[in-house]
């Protein structure tokens, strides 16, 4: 079975963005030569999510508002008080709803997608 | 390796139904040939969702207002205010927390699930 | 394509538990010999979970109460009204929030994860 691995790395100016990164992925599909076969996407980072949906600013606002109604920023219940990732405790439930990764396949050595399908 | 794709499709006349298809993801493996492997079903609408769990009505009525109460149908945010999307943004983020797709092992050419496991 | 399956049972005292299962899965993977490939962790039960985080005490204690915000316990409407399912309705629910599984990826018959990321 033939396998490719690629890191992507992205410094992020802002608390939380929505990239997307669905060119990165078909150049490493494309890099990989593999004609039929699964792609694996995931964060590495445990506040990171992967995840595939329209690209779309008003759905990345209205994920933004869900996202701070599910899992608000705010006080962790986190053992040491006096820790700095107090501050990020809500990211891990965020990449928790979100999901850390996505599976897609590869048809004719083509991300298999759906019209609208991106991957963020 | 073998790989093997197929497209199911669905018509459905209601705004939100649950869909049982995991008759249609065991033939699609039977023909497929595959004794041992991985099955990847997935959505390819943005507002549809494939996940795995019991056949029981009262869990999809539960489900039903879970998503309701997580991701409320209501104006999105969306950058054109006229734009028939509206009505269904609220599907994006309901994707998002019953997830795109699932990944099941094929095990001696079945389905490996737990006992009440059920693809919808 | 060489595959391998393995079950691991746990008995869990609690209501709920986070059960730090990167072992089992690495010692999986070891005995499977695989070098280069993927390794799917699923839950077989329907209130079961398998996801991947940081092992973070408080962090748990942040997922137990987000769970209960987003999933609580309480009456479900099942169809059977005296079934004791009602008892863990919303554990589907918890379940479907957190996901029934992970796929990681094997490099060089390692778990390829982030720093910090262990699989419950």
């Amino acid at each position: 079975m033939r396998s490719h691995r690629q890191e992507v790395w992205f410094q992020v100016p802002t608390r939380r963005a929505f990239i997307n990164i669905t060119r990165d992925v078909q150049a490493a599909v494309r890099e990989s030569g593999i004609q039929e076969g699964l792609c694996r996407v995931n964060a590495m980072h445990i506040t990171a999510s992967v995840f595939i949906n329209d690209d779309e600013p008003g759905l990345h606002r209205d994920d933004e508002r869900s996202l701070e109604d599910l899992a608000p920023h705010g006080p962790s219940t986190g053992t040491i008080t006096t820790s700095p990732e107090k501050t990020y405790g809500d990211g891990h439930l965020k990449r928790q709803i979100m999901g850390r990764s996505v599976m897609i396949a590869i048809t004719n050595a083509q991300l298999d997608f759906g019209p609208w399908e991106q991957t963020f």
